[in-house]
């Protein structure tokens, strides 16, 4: 375990929610209690919900005021209105708390002046009292090891992404979508205006832990340019980190502005930060979650540009997916003639490809001799494939007309289609020591075949294996890889 | 209704499907016999089962050769493998079809010289009779008026979309997503290799065809340059032609090669013919779905680029929503400051933004005005909104702290929040003659709040509301439209 000044924040011992709302089941954001009790923080730390004008909340005490909770505090989530928060912090003082997270929003972000002042003042004093702030405006911590969360649904098994954003719900919506991919975090922190600690905090904080191998981060403002760029030389020189920062554009930068009252900052110059500190910069939400599951799986391994597709039928999606992939940077190159030759010898040519892209389906017998020649293909630095090539050990869909034989049916027992097609990627990239990169195809085609997305990133994910939502998405993702190892040469190699 | 020579080939009043599968329930493709049935076809026409290896099928009678179906069958259906070919044409010349469909794949497309020589014979052999042919290599005609599918479970409700595509899967594919979308077709037609009847044929006949208002197109080679850019710059001068062309990129066009027997042209020759002949160019499959819904329904009166952008809850959020907007090339111009105070008396400052985008729910009273106001608001040429913003309508999910009220809870009856929300877009529009465009966030956020992304695309499109699966796709297409009526400028106005 590392032993950092900020881990007392990420693993508190008793929390008060001070004022927590009076609805007993609150929808959206602000559901702090409940979210905690979901979590299951209860059993193993203090929690005390705080509103003066309620005296039980879903069956538990609560409390008129943080000076009335049982000792020790050590962290508060203040969700009462702006105009309290003086108060509260002064109570604060006075209990000995160590941090204290604002949800609260009004301050320095609404651009106004005597707002910002008192944002300003609340922040000294809890400093001179030694105890850290997060926020205002914002979710503040999801930290599975230490039962905390600040939505609902947020899964409790712990895994490697450290999460840091100023925004809550962008925060939340990476969460939700990075584990329907089956990404599981370390720690996330949104911190909003950081008032009192920041990125560069952050940054530190994640460079040293040891539970996280990957970080990621949403930005809307750097507050403190050379802190900011010295923190994230030192973390991205030990593990990768990705960062997306919002307000890249006019119309956007105006927007970050509103709501973290963040200043416009020359992109160009955070742009040469990521290069020269070897940060890999993402430019939307997509490319953010994409290069997540990219660095926390197999696909980083990717080295070359060849690109060997199997399609999982259709020639249309083989040939549009040729021009994503060349489009993105990447090539398909030409299927040795070798190569073709042998795969002819087992599979017909009406209704199939055998160069590459593959489009073709085999007899079960010959699957796995098809897939290993395949990615051993001179050429070939990694094997895109559909779960629905897989599918096709079980079941032969194949388009060309048989005469001779009906089509070969061996349904799979009790597994999923989809685990078994992430095992099978596994295997031959074992095999073959050659990157498997999954792939799912639109239209509604896997799930005709009885394969569900979700099923299928998440059972990669436990194979190592990266998974995208469309070819298009994953080339993309690569070429960043590839370009971002490119400029990170001289750095320290990471894996 | 048209006249047109190939009328008939879209409304067979007998089809015989020759060499049909002798399992009673193919998966896949090659399943036309069953979609035949599903679609009704049966009903109305006569539809005859051809195998000599089985004497019924799902309980009908099942013919030894096309010479033993009932007279008069004037559309077969050719599943036969490549060798048995010949001698079904020499049937069919006997039979005196109208038309043939060719599923049957391996005759140019392979590469083989001597398959190319039998493909031309016997399209000669055809023409000669007076017999038409779609393929080979295709999937063919999906006409809901005429109760013809190739695939099960398309929608039988007509529509106004005619799409080509050499692409079976392809077609397969923007069938299945488009009609999640709420979009229905008028006829569709894969016909693979055209050895006969080809994009011209078809582009001539959408353009005569009353019923289809939006043509769409996927293209992997234009066969005869001239007749294509014809037939093309006919058809986008009374109707909007979108077309996609499958092998732009080298890797692409290889694939094309094996795909459908495609030659490599210059794309940017393609690029220049989709420019002077008024034509909308789609470089994925993405945007030729997008570019269809738009063209279906009110996107395409949007006429600036200033986007009113009501987010929906999520300040990080309406950041990243106006750097797509800014990327795409559209703009999120500043709200002028007499809107601001006015919506300021009912919306309070903290945790919101009145300012574009809007990130705020005001009290349910003051919605309309709210909307009203931003929707005529100077720059502002149209509206994109969130379904998450017409729920605030019953359930006030405000972010900020509120002490005085609890959230205002009205729950919607009968209908979903979904149908609700596009009719109030719908009332929105007709109110201000600003568009309404919907736009879904990504990241479960709408499903956590009870939206449906399917649900609310189809309740949009009923009300002619185009939306969309994110603001960047949204925002993309408009500006995509804006560029094509600038250089159709000096072309007739279509709607």
């Amino acid at each position: 375990m590392s032993s950092h000044s900020l881990d007392p924040i990420f693993n508190p011992r008793a929390v008060a929610v001070v004022g927590v709302s009076s609805n007993p089941n609150p929808t959206g954001m602000g559901s702090f209690y409940n979210s905690l009790l979901e979590a299951g923080f209860a059993e193993t730390g203090g929690l005390y919900p705080v509103n003066p004008k309620v005296d039980e909340i879903n069956g538990a005490r609560c409390y008129p005021s943080l000076m009335d909770t049982p000792d020790p505090v050590d962290h508060v989530i203040s969700q009462v209105p702006a105009r309290f928060v003086p108060e509260l912090v002064d109570q604060c003082v006075r209990k000995k708390v160590r941090s204290i997270h604002f949800f609260t929003a009004g301050f320095s972000e609404t651009g106004d002046a005597r707002m910002a002042d008192i944002e300003r003042q609340m922040i000294t004093k809890l400093r001179d009292a030694g105890i850290r702030a997060i926020g205002p405006n914002c979710m503040g911590l999801y930290v599975p090891g230490s039962r905390l969360a600040f939505m609902a649904g947020f899964p409790m098994d712990a895994g490697n992404v450290f999460l840091l954003s100023q925004s809550g719900a962008n925060a939340g919506e990476v969460v939700r979508e990075l584990t329907t991919r089956g990404v599981r975090f370390s720690k996330v922190v949104s911190y909003g205006n950081g008032a009192d600690l920041r990125a560069h905090d952050f940054l530190d904080y994640a460079a040293a832990d040891e539970e996280s191998t990957v970080v990621t981060a949403y930005i809307e403002g750097v507050q403190e340019g050379r802190k900011f760029f010295e923190a994230l030389q030192r973390c991205a020189r030990v593990k990768p980190v990705i960062v997306l920062k919002g307000g890249r554009t006019a119309s956007g930068s105006q927007a970050a502005h509103s709501h973290t009252g963040s200043l416009a900052g020359s992109i160009e110059i955070f742009d040469a930060v990521c290069r020269q500190t070897g940060a890999l910069r993402a430019e939307t939400m997509e490319e953010l979650q994409d290069l997540t599951v990219a660095l926390s799986t197999n696909v980083h391994r990717a080295r070359g540009r060849g690109v060997a597709l199997f399609a999982g039928g259709g020639g249309g999606f083989a040939v549009l997916s040729a021009d994503a992939i060349d489009r993105a940077g990447l090539t398909v190159p030409q299927m040795p003639q070798s190569a073709v030759d042998e795969m002819r010898a087992y599979i017909p040519v009406a209704g199939s490809s055998v160069n590459n892209p593959i489009d073709a389906f085999p007899p079960p017998e010959h699957m796995d001799d098809m897939l290993r020649l395949v990615a051993t293909a001179t050429g070939m630095d990694m094997v895109f494939m559909s779960p629905m090539v897989a599918r096709s050990r079980w079941q032969n869909p194949n388009n060309t007309v048989k005469d001779e034989q009906g089509p070969v049916t061996v349904e799979p027992e009790t597994e999923s289609i989809a685990t078994i097609a992430a095992r099978q990627m596994r295997q031959l990239e074992d095999d073959t020591e050659t990157p498997v990169i999954g792939v799912m195809r639109g239209g509604g085609m896997a799930r005709m075949m009885g394969i569900e997305s979700d099923d299928f990133f998440q059972a990669a994910y436990r194979e190592g294996i990266g998974a995208f939502p469309s070819v298009a998405r994953a080339a993309h993702t690569i070429a960043q890889l590839i370009e971002w190892r490119e400029y990170r040469q001289g750095l320290p190699e990471i894996p």
